[in-house]
């Protein structure tokens, strides 16, 4: 037997983070673009633009910033704030990972 | 912000055990009847029977037994081993929360 885990995180009760927004995070930080970051997700623009603008809204902070293009238009990068934000969510989930694996072992021990 | 967490326990890659499912053994324990345990979980008798088959033949382990009754009939009963996956299923659900909550914290620090 193996334990499975899904973590997330809420504010007031309101889902404000989680691995799918962090994966979008991750890919616009890697193509330069929301529209790039979009795409990996396979999602439209407007709703990718859609979920970061949410999640700005519901954390009070700025994810994105554009940089005024030379040819090829700009590029949109991740803020400090954002790059902090995914930071501190891989080392949660790293270690809540790490800990729920030891947790289930320590309860139901090799023979399961 | 708070962490949330969802905790469930597969094998082969099938979820063999759950919050939902514990929560219709503990049920069962107490109502003294898999009907009385279907009733609490809004779940028909034939469906919490299934669900009861199933884990049994996942796990490998017989989870209730019958005693022949009196008056008003028999009783339903966990078995040791059901009482022993509920017990350890607990232990490992308050670890991982207690734990996934501390990850937290050392990871967003008290301003989140």
């Amino acid at each position: 037997m193996q334990p499975r885990v899904k973590l997330w995180v809420e504010k007031d009760g309101l889902l404000v983070f989680s691995d799918y927004r962090a994966e979008l995070l991750n890919h616009i930080a890697r193509t330069g673009s929301i529209r790039g970051g979009a795409e990996r997700m396979g999602l439209s623009y407007r709703r990718a633009w859609g979920k970061i603008k949410e999640i700005e809204h519901n954390l009070g902070v700025r994810l994105v910033q554009s940089e005024a293009g030379g040819v090829g238009g700009g590029r949109t990068r991740l803020t400090a704030e954002a790059e902090e934000l995914l930071a501190r969510y891989r080392a949660f989930r790293a270690a809540a990972e790490s800990d729920v694996s030891r947790d289930f072992a320590e309860a139901f021990g090799r023979g399961g």
